[in-house]
C-alpha cells in the first residue's frame, strides 16, 4: 500500500501506520486501501488487534483532503454498506470483530477525529495531541459521523461543545471530556501502546469477537443517521461561505506544512 | 422585561442576565418571560448564541419560588408543548434551534439546577459555583427534567448520587462528574464566555441548527417522561413531609439573603 | 446468615458486609444469601438505603467461586427474574425500591466488579481499590453484566478497554473513568460513607424509589441482554483454553491468599 504500512507484529497484532506526507491528509487514496485492509481484517482468522498510529509525529490525520477529486474511487466497486466513501469505512471499522485502537501523537481533525472515534479505544500523547472537529469554522457541519459518535462518548453538553466551537482539544482537555481514553506521557505512548495490544492479541479472538459485539450492540450510532449527515456535509461544501473559506485558507497554506495547519483550530475563523 | 435583561452583544449573539433580586427566584414571571424570549429566539433568523447569566454573583438562579401563587400565569396561553408551565419553557429551550450556554457563577438548586441542565454548554466559576437538585430534602423529588436530563449527561451512579444526595456540588466535583462542562477560573469565566460565544456567533446558523438538530435526536430526553415527573412533584409537594419542610424552612430564612439559602444544601435537611 | 452480616443500623439504613475468608469468593451460598437479603428488602416498608461493604480491608468480592458446584443452589427454587443465578441476584439488586451504595475497598474482579456496576453509587478507597474484568484473560468474558453495564455507565470507549484489556484499574483511574463515582481518602472512607447513608436514610422512601424508577427506565440494560452473555460465559468455561487456564491458576494458587490473587490483574496472562 502507498499510505497504509502494515507490519504484522504478529498473527494477531497488525501495527497500520499512516503514512501520506506532508501532513497525512485523508483521502480517495486512503479509503481505496483502507477498503483492503478491513477486507483483510474481516477474514483474518488470527487477527485480534489491530494499532492505528501515524509515521508523522506532528499529525495523526490532519483532516480531509479538500483538493482530492476522488477519481482515484471511480474504478471502484461501490461502498458495501452502502454509505459515502469515507462513512463506509468508518461503520465497517467500527464494527471489526477485532480490537482496534488509536495510538495518537499529533493533530486529528475533521475527518481525523473522525477516524479515531470509529476505533475501539483511544490513548493520547499528553503533550503532543491537538484533536477537533474544526468544519463548523469553515461553514459546515462534521458529515462523518462526528454528530453519532461523539455524544454518545462524551455527552450531550460537551459534544456540542466540541462540534460547535469547532476548536482544538489538548491532550488534557480530551481526556477530561472523554474523548480520548487517557494520555499518556508522550516518552512513554509508544512502549504503552505495544504492552497493552500485545497483551489483549494474546486473547481468545472469537471471545473478544463476541464480546465486542454486546457491547456494539449498545453504543454503535444506528447507521441512518449518517447519510443526512453525509448529504449535508456535501451540499454545504459547494455553500459560498464554504468556497469562500476554501480560497482563502488554500491561499494562506491549507493542506500544507506549516503555521495555518499548526493552529488551524484557532486560525481557521479567519477566512 | 423585569427579570430577564436581553442584550443584543450583536444580531447574532445575545446576551440573557437573570435578574430577580435578592436571589433570583424562578417563578411564574420568569416563565412568563422565558416564553416572550423563546418566542423570539425561534423566529430570529439571524441569533446563533445565547448566553445565560445573572446579575448576582452568588445566584445563578436559587430554585424556584415556592411562595408564588403562579396568578401572573393565569391570563397566559397554556404552554405550547403540553407539559407544565416550568417544563415546557426548559423544553423549549433545550430544542432552540440555536446554541444556548449558561455560564455559571453562585448557586442553582432545583429548578435553577434543571435551567442549565436544559441548556446546551455549562461554562462554571471555579471558585464560586454551587449546584444540585435539593429536592429530596425537601421531600419531594425533582419535578422539572432533573431525572431525565442528568443520567444521559453524567450517567446512571453519579446521576443518583446527585438527586438522592439533595447535595450541593462545587465546581471542582461538578466538572470531574460532568455536570458542567469545565470550570474556568472566576476572574476569567467572563472573557471565556464571551470569546467562546463571540467565535461560536460567526458561524452559519444553519449549519449549527441542523447539527444541534442531529444531536438532539440522540441525546434529548423523550417528552413523555416529563409529566409523571411533573405530577409527582406537585403531589408531594401538598405531602404532609414537604408541607413542615416548608413551614421550618420559611421560618427559618428561605427565599431570603442568608446563611439558610447560602448552605441550602447542607442546612435543608434541618427541617 | 454465613457471609452477609446485616447490621440495622437504623430501620432505614442497613448495612450488609461481606464475609467470606479467606479472600471474599462469590458462590451459591452468597447467590443465597442475597437472595435472602433481596426478598427482605424488597418488602420492608422503611427501608430506604443499604451500604455493601467487606469485612476484608484488602478484597471487596475477589472473584466468582470457580471450584464451587453450585450444589447449594440445588434445592433452591429457580431465580425469579428466570436468569442465571448469579445474574438473577444482579438484576434484583439494581432494580431495588431503595438506594444500594457498594463502599469498596480493596480488590474486586469479575463478579465482583460486576457486584458493584449493580448497585446504585460507588464510592471508592482511594489508596486501595483495585477493580476490573479480569475474564478475558482467562479466556471467556465476563458472563454476569459487565458488557452491558459498563458501557452505560463510562462510555464504548473505557468500557472496551475495561472489558478487552483484563486488567486491575487503581482508585484514581477508576474515577477518572467513571467506573466509580469517585475516590474518598482511604482514612475518611468509612465515615463518608456513613453520613452520607444517615442523611439519604432520613429521607422519603416513597418519593426516593419513584425517582430511582425514573432513571431506571432510562439507564438499566434490558434484561434480554443477559442471558446470551451467561450462555456464553457457561460454554466458555468448557473450552480447552480456559480450562487450561484454571488448571494452571489453581495450581499457582488462585483463590488462596498471597501473591496470586492480589496481583491477579498482572498475573492472569501468565497461565
Amino acid at each position: 500500500m502507498a499510505q497504509i504500512n502494515i507490519t504484522k507484529e504478529s498473527p494477531s497484532f497488525w501495527r497500520a501506520s499512516l503514512d501520506n506526507p506532508p501532513i497525512n491528509l485523508f483521502g480517495g487514496q486512503l479509503v481505496v486501501e483502507m477498503r483492503a485492509l478491513l477486507d483483510a481484517a474481516e477474514n483474518d482468522p488470527e487477527l485480534t488487534v489491530i494499532v492505528f498510529e501515524s509515521a508523522n509525529p506532528d499529525y495523526f490525520i490532519a483532516h480531509w483532503d479538500l483538493a482530492d477529486d476522488l477519481s482515484v474511487l471511480a474504478n471502484q466497486p461501490p461502498p458495501v454498506t452502502g454509505q459515502q466513501p469515507f462513512v463506509d469505512v468508518m461503520v465497517r471499522l467500527s464494527k471489526l470483530p477485532v480490537v482496534t485502537i488509536s495510538k495518537i501523537r499529533g493533530r486529528a481533525r475533521g475527518a481525523g477525529s473522525e477516524f479515531l472515534l470509529a476505533t475501539d479505544i483511544r490513548f493520547a500523547s499528553r503533550e503532543r495531541t491537538l484533536i477537533g472537529q474544526f468544519e463548523m469554522s469553515t461553514g459546515v457541519p462534521p458529515g462523518g459521523g462526528a454528530p453519532s459518535r461523539l455524544p454518545r462518548l462524551v455527552g450531550r453538553g460537551r459534544a456540542l461543545e466540541i462540534l460547535v466551537s469547532a476548536e482544538d482539544f489538548d491532550g488534557d482537555l480530551a481526556e477530561r471530556y472523554g474523548y480520548v481514553n487517557r494520555t499518556i506521557p508522550d516518552a512513554e505512548l509508544d512502549d504503552f501502546v505495544t504492552a497493552f495490544a500485545t497483551r489483549v492479541a494474546a486473547f481468545d479472538r472469537g471471545a473478544l469477537a463476541e464480546m465486542k459485539g454486546w457491547v456494539n450492540a449498545i453504543t454503535l450510532p444506528d447507521d441512518n443517521e449518517f447519510p443526512p449527515q453525509s448529504a449535508t456535509f456535501t451540499a454545504r461544501l459547494g455553500s459560498a461561505r464554504s468556497q469562500r473559506w476554501a480560497a482563502g485558507a488554500f491561499a494562506a497554506g491549507l493542506q500544507q506544512s506549516g503555521d495555518l495547519e499548526e493552529r488551524l483550530g484557532t486560525r481557521s475563523v479567519e477566512f
